[in-house]
């Protein structure tokens, strides 16, 4: 019933997009990066009521909910001051139903939509009348052994998932995974490597979770060239693991290639507690400097996610705490940002640097010159906010003209959600195969090289970027 | 015969649009804040000849025809340095109609071309050959009652029209209005408080306006206290004669919290005429913070319009003064500028923040966000050169996935040409209602939430958001 | 066959398209600015191989492949380290070939096979099986005397061709034409002056072009003053070889005016080598303005064409020296760079000023609004990445409403690849021809306004805006 979802509604180009989508339709997903909890997946337990599973952890509905004035705690969303908090599951699916129609145009509306029923087979539009019906078909499902987690990763045809995890993780989970036949090198379920809450001296707490960095290593992490050799020592733990990549969300895109002595001043300023915004930037860039040369050293590619004023929502972030739906984009400079890692190691075959953007104006203008020019760099799929049906056309739109396809990534779910991954691919496959299908109606490319490239665009592409 | 003016010629999308444009057509049009000065309705005298209502005072229309070398003077637009000006309204018209070409595809030929056929129902289209007879039957239209200001603003349906004033003007025009049950708190013509003239040191005047707003008020202008005494005491006599809403026109959405020592010392060095350009620009951001402050006392909505290099154009400026078209947009950094205010306000239900741009960059990436996080905040319409058939488009494209429909304030005209407004919001409402199109042609919205979308959009949410 | 390339495909904009297009699709191509080397139409000699004549001086090619990991010196691009380079055209072209699929929806690969096509009759669709029998094609036709430079410039209908030539450059190449009759004011052939070169003391050997530039005037170019002089001798040298216009690549659009002290001091500095990067932007800056007064005096069309960080990646710059796909365009600020010199002489109908971007985001914002208002300035076509059919397309949408057609110059090739020049202006032509079809389909432009626009667009304003 929805078979034209998305499609361009001009008969000849719907036309061409539902050939070319039917060829990448059944393909299996590739999920080279995300935040699935892999707990979930490990211990394969029923999934939580509704509202636990699809409301309370999904900061894009928390926050539209709070834009018109419904306090996250009414939703769910743990305090951590001792605020109250909604703990009846079917109460805070009311409160998100009755504001349903925030969502109308929005990614997240399609998501939910297509979740329901693509994955749960659950038909009845959601709104304020029919809030209980809906919930109690969903925890019905729930309740059902089909729809455990490691069923759903079956029927959802995932090939490969990997989530996020701190250096501190002990990959415990991971562990308990490959014992299952589920993880490991080459596995279904991998880690990445995301070493944020070991870099940013402005994120509390920094200084112990280097000290506890230290200990996890046996390495000596009160010295920089310490703390470096514990980064690379957990490294290769990831890598073990089934790590293929390593993942960088920082507030700026800028590098820095500092001498040993200069970077050992600001870490001591930072263990010190002594260190200003500015030494806490330029350490940062400096790390990222130094992951690209750890990069080339062992194989993992490079994934950088800059842009975010975290925290943006003051009243968010003490009230509810970090990732909650309070951090904003801002504008972000690649071109000089990015000039001192690219010159140094730009041209290196044996990197391969995957950058995200949550500033659209910089895919033109920065990145696919940027992707079209160096041999290391490809331009990650849009992000966020940017990952939406408009976005994902604009961003083919501006890109490709400059860096082509294959400078591009591939599409990368980056999700918690772990419901959402189907449609979220489905949504990308979707627009691809209607800008390919606009390319054909305008005799820009050949029906045959069209279908060539959204296989590739879909499978192969990611695949081999991600080196999985 | 124009049945499908603007709508997509896909004929899916059209027949859809068609129908959802239908449902707001006759709907009566809100106008919650635009330049059209009070006296035209307080006076109702008939309009002046049709080159000194439509051409002379709209800089849009100027600004062209200089841009191809044609003087302002040429146009009637008052010279303040002695300069000759065209006095023949006849002649104006006749030099407008030979560069008529130059607007192709510009809003303003619209605006024009529908103002001429669904106001004045003259249908010659307009050009060298033809300006004389265009001319004389608009003249003859002028002429009679039925075109008098109160009879188009009944035959335009405008449910309520805010102007704008300054805290300086005696609102003696909007007292008229009252008194003949046209204006006055939930009266058909309200005003604004647009205090830009008192609180922009690097306006010519300003030290002698603040003394000026003290004798108005009898409050001690010469303290920073006394003067924010003063603008609070105009504030309560706007929003007896109707006001709902403030309005700050700022270079930057710079906002800045300071304490009152360090406000007193600029506002000091202001009066005294020693203050720097920084001083001005932290006294500006220093009261958008305190009108925050006073909306959440008094309940005014804050309209912010940032962005604007005043008289870039100082030729232009020094020949013909403020506002005659020598204003250029510039990028704006709202995320960092916002922040202070936001921090401080934007979680508090009592705040309404209507936020303009001119700088469509930051839409998606900071807008929208900031709109779709904060429960203060709003998203205002597209402003000046923006407001346009395809900026109208890209807005929706850009803002709604983010942050969906309800939290932008609906459509604005912010216009001072009266005869122009019907076509305006027709414009928005036929751009809206093919956006809507296309999300119901693409099945990502189903028709009976596009049809109630289209109602909120182009009546329910200004009225709502604008306290009308 | 491909009589819809590059329309859209909704069948009613398809059709007002095609009509559209036939207006101009036979009119002389008009080509004001670009790169092609005068000696081939001096010389008029058969071009070398298809992959020296095609690939290897073309970096839009190479940069890409470079992308993928190919070098430069894979392709033949000349080396200035001893590199070897590889010598043999068709095992360049094979490589080439090989990798075709990284261009598909690229303007480049539209570019390709319309050279193919319609310039060398060569319908074998390019790829790694078919890369020898096109190469052989392609050979075979270059070896015809019809397919000799000035053959090829008779075919491809160009009125008027302006090269692009260093002041250090005796122009001899233009005397030659002249005498054969191609050249001289008026001519087919005419030259540019581009001072880049003897302008920014940041580009190696600047002291010793300089004072190369006072050898061939004979002005002591020891001094600023001297300096001057000699730049305007050399002007009056290009005008005389039929140059009517100038042009200046810098890093930003900024614009000063500096005393002649200031300047002078600056110019020592620059002679001693002791001139910071604040210096060497200072002197651009000043020298942008003292080009827009002499332009002024003798008539030349300004060109700016800002924002290229040149020689972003180092090795590529170390290895294969200046042009070669290093460059990459940074965010550019137009409202405040230019202010100066459009204070001083933006309202004087003496001066035209042709701005480009590689900041699209200018275009809306800042672009329009300024040669909206500004006497002097005109929009050029967008430029370099921005030069494709997406980008094309989105410069008329986000321009036309606030500049119209009318401030815009016209379409430039910019181009070193002559054979590219046709299939250059037909994509312009096209796409104009797209989106007044759909202003006509949308009913906001009256079909015969359209039919006079494109005409227009494609030939007489740039034209007029050129002074050819």
């Amino acid at each position: 019933m929805s078979a034209n979802l998305l499609f361009p509604s001009d008969p000849t180009q719907r036309a061409i997009a539902r050939d070319l989508y039917a060829l990448v339709e059944d393909r299996p997903l590739i999920s080279p990066h995300g935040h699935v909890d892999p707990a979930i997946l490990a211990d394969d337990l029923p999934f939580p009521d509704p509202a636990r599973l699809i409301i309370v952890p999904d900061h894009y509905l928390t926050r539209m909910l709070l834009s018109q004035g419904v306090r996250p705690a009414e939703l769910g969303v743990p305090t951590r001051n001792g605020e109250p908090v909604q703990q009846d599951g079917r109460e805070i699916w009311r409160t998100f139903a009755r504001h349903w129609h925030l969502f109308r145009g929005t990614p997240s509306r399609l998501w939910l939509e297509r979740t329901f029923t693509g994955v749960f087979g659950v038909d009845i539009p959601l709104g304020p009348d029919t809030a209980d019906e809906v919930y109690d078909a969903l925890a019905a499902r729930l309740a059902e052994p089909a729809f455990r987690p490691r069923a759903l990763f079956e029927q959802f045809n995932i090939e490969v998932l990997a989530t996020t995890e701190s250096p501190l993780d002990d990959l415990g989970t991971h562990a308990k995974l490959a014992a299952d036949g589920w993880g490991g090198p080459g596995g279904r379920v991998i880690t990445t490597f995301r070493p944020d809450d070991v870099v940013d001296m402005e994120w509390p707490g920094w200084a112990e979770r280097v000290a506890r960095l230290g200990e996890m290593t046996g390495e000596d992490t009160s010295t920089y060239r310490g703390y470096l050799a514990a980064l690379r020592a957990r490294r290769a733990a990831f890598i073990a693991a089934g790590a293929t990549s390593s993942d960088h969300g920082h507030p700026t895109a800028r590098t820095l290639d500092l001498t040993d002595a200069e970077a050992e001043a600001l870490f001591q300023r930072g263990l010190r507690g002594e260190a200003s915004a500015e030494d806490a930037e330029a350490f940062r860039a400096n790390m990222l400097f130094q992951f690209a040369r750890m990069s080339i050293e062992d194989g993992l590619v490079l994934q950088l996610h800059p842009g975010a004023v975290r925290n943006h929502n003051t009243w968010l972030y003490a009230t509810h705490g970090r990732d909650t739906g309070g951090d904003i984009p801002q504008a972000t400079d690649y071109v000089h940002g990015l000039a001192p890692l690219l010159q140094a190691f730009g041209n290196d075959p044996r990197l391969r640097l995957v950058v995200y953007t949550l500033d659209e104006t910089t895919f033109a203008r920065e990145l696919a010159p940027l992707a079209g020019g160096y041999p290391a760099m490809y331009l990650g799929a849009p992000w966020w906010f940017l990952d939406s049906p408009e976005m994902l056309r604009r961003f083919r739109e501006t890109v490709t003209e400059t860096a082509g396809f294959y400078n591009t990534a591939g599409f990368v779910d980056d999700t918690r959600a772990f419901c959402s991954i189907p449609v979220r691919h489905e949504v990308a496959r979707r627009i691809d195969a209607g800008y390919l299908a606009r390319l054909v109606a305008e005799e820009r490319l050949p029906l045959a090289e069209a279908e060539e490239t959204i296989v590739d665009l879909a499978y192969h592409i990611p695949k081999r970027i991600f080196k999985l």
